[in-house]
Formats: C-alpha cells, sequence, structure tokens
C-alpha cells in the first residue's frame, strides 16, 4: 500500500485526492478544465497527451487510466503503441504530431522544448491556446506521475478496473464524485 | 518573449497565470495551501523544497524567485548552496535534509523515491502529512518549472526584481492579486 496512511482504500490517485481535498479539489478542478473544458482538441487526443507523458514517466496507474479512457473514447492499442514508439506514422493529425513532440519534450524538462518545436506546431495550425495546453496538460502529468509513484500508492493489475475507471472519467469527468457516488468499480479491489 | 502570444507583458510564470485565469486560479489555489496553509513545516522549509527542485529542473526563474524568497524568509546564499551541492553539511535539520532527499527523487521521476527513503524521513520524525506535502510541493514545480519554460517565457536578469517578488510572496502569497494592485515591480521591466 501507499508509503504514507490515507484516510480510504482507493488505488493511485484516487486515494491520494481523497486523502486530501484540500489539496485534491485545485488539482480535479484544473484537469477537468484542461482535458474536459471547451477546446479545439478532442477529449482524445488530450488523453493521448496525458497517456504518452505517463508512459515516458513510467507510472503504471496513469499509464493505464489513461490509455484505457484513449481506448474508451475510440482510439487502440494500436493507436497507442504508435504514439509511444513511432510517432512519425502514428494515425493521428500532422498538427496532433508536433503537439506531441512537444509534450515529450515537456516530460524531458521545460527548457527541452525549443522555438523549432513550437513553430513546426503553428506550420501544422496549431493555435496558441492548443500549444499553451498540450504544455499544460504534459506538465500537469509530471505532477500528477510523481505523485502517484512518490507515495508509491497501490496500482491495481486488473485491466477491468482501469476500463471502470476510464469511464467514470469520460460520463463523469474530473470532478469529485458526488457524495453518496461509490467511486467506480474500486469496491471490487479492496 | 513567450513562445504564444500572453495578453500582458508579465515575465516568468506571473504572465502564464493572469493570461489564463481559469487555469491559473486552481493553481494558484493549490499552491497557496501547500507553500502558505497552516503546516508543521515552516514557510523557509517548504520554500526550500521549491526552490531545490526549480534548481534540479534548471529553471532559472523560478530558481531566481524561490531563492529570493528563502532569504526573504531568513535563509541565506550559503544555505542553497548547501541544498543544491552539499545535503549532508546543509544547516537544516536531519529531518528537513531526509525530506529534502525524498524531493529530489521526486524530481527525477516518482518511481525513484524508494520505501527507504520514506522509512528514513519517518525515523527523523516526519510525519504523514510531512511527507505528502513534500511529495506534492516537488511534483507541483515540477509542473510550474515545466511550464514556465516549455513556453519560453521572459525571464528578467535584475535581481531586484526576483526580490520585489519574494516580497509579494511572502507579504501577498499566491493568491491572485487584488483588481487595482499592480503586480510588485513587473512595470520596471517592461
Amino acid at each position: 500500500m501507499a508509503y504514507i496512511q490515507l484516510n480510504n482504500q482507493l488505488p493511485g490517485i484516487t486515494g491520494l485526492l481523497e486523502n486530501r481535498p484540500d489539496t485534491g479539489d485545485p488539482i480535479r478542478a484544473l484537469t477537468q478544465i484542461l482535458l474536459r473544458g471547451p477546446n479545439t482538441l478532442t477529449e482524445l487526443e488530450r488523453e493521448l497527451i496525458a497517456t504518452l507523458v505517463s508512459y515516458k514517466n513510467q507510472c503504471r496507474f496513469c499509464t493505464s487510466a489513461h490509455a484505457a479512457t484513449v481506448i474508451a473514447l475510440g482510439g487502440s492499442a494500436e493507436l497507442l503503441n504508435q504514439v509511444y514508439n513511432d510517432l512519425d506514422n502514428a494515425a493521428v493529425s500532422d498538427k496532433m504530431k508536433a503537439l506531441l513532440v512537444i509534450a515529450g519534450k515537456v516530460q524531458q524538462l521545460g527548457t527541452a522544448v525549443t522555438p523549432e518545436n513550437v513553430a513546426a506546431a503553428k506550420a501544422q495550425g496549431a493555435s496558441d491556446k492548443e500549444i499553451h495546453d498540450t504544455v499544460l496538460i504534459a506538465a500537469l502529468f509530471c505532477l500528477y506521475n510523481r505523485y502517484v509513484d512518490g507515495l508509491g500508492t497501490y496500482r491495481p493489475e486488473d485491466p477491468a478496473y482501469y476500463e471502470k475507471l476510464a469511464s467514470r472519467l469520460i460520463t463523469v469527468g474530473y470532478t469529485r464524485p458526488r457524495e453518496g457516488i461509490t467511486v467506480t468499480g474500486e469496491a471490487s479491489f479492496h
């Protein structure tokens, strides 16, 4: 289980957010705006950024959760493999390729992003908001991945857990579940 | 200037937070709770965590801003040099040394934090809340540093800018400046 005592037995990020609503609520609010707010990037495209960064940060909980969300939104395991390992040939737009390059640079370090990376995205039609949101989503998942793994949280092995979590992230989003509504699926894991 | 058009000419993170209040406000709220909320870690200790992570992430704006804040809170350039380069001999408590080791691990990757790192902090009396907040402050600055540098924001060279910013971070904190109150010092830089 986690390195610290939590007030619940929820896995991964869900246990941390529930354990500390004072810090969890602004993190949820930021995520809801970036991944579910009005945007010219689709939810699938934004979840792809989150998944790629989580994969590069070797965060298995977040990678599993957001990969399942990408698939539930119409993506596929093949698409994810392309994005991880063969971006040039991935089945995404040229604009998304350029934005995913930027996201991958952000995962390394902010200073890894070059003016040329940004110019390439603009040349493919990326707007300033799309570039901003790509950078901030990538930076946010650098926070999430470190929070989840740095506190050694519990990671379910059962793929069904992540499918249920993905379903909630699509229908409910990232806001706090209403009182009396249990977080989808966690009961099966404790 | 920044890689994208902002609605202001403020430097570093200040320009980004002002440019997008929808994402800026939850980031400010999270930071205010972690760095200025009730805590058994002092504000100086929490700013030391922020500064060390920013230094390791090579984010010159954030390192300058939080180093100036550490100094304004009673720290010194010598203390900062010790924390960066010679933590074993730094003039901080053994508990803080163990927490700063954890923060340094979080800067690398969440999975770099080991059960032994956490046990060492607990052996020096660190509470679960202190360990949690250390990990989340370190993770938050991994977000900030990437946001600031990933968008190529403007970085003032004048140390007086960071001294004024530090003064505001101590007296006002991380919440949004009230309307009509200008952000300390920025007028001198544009």
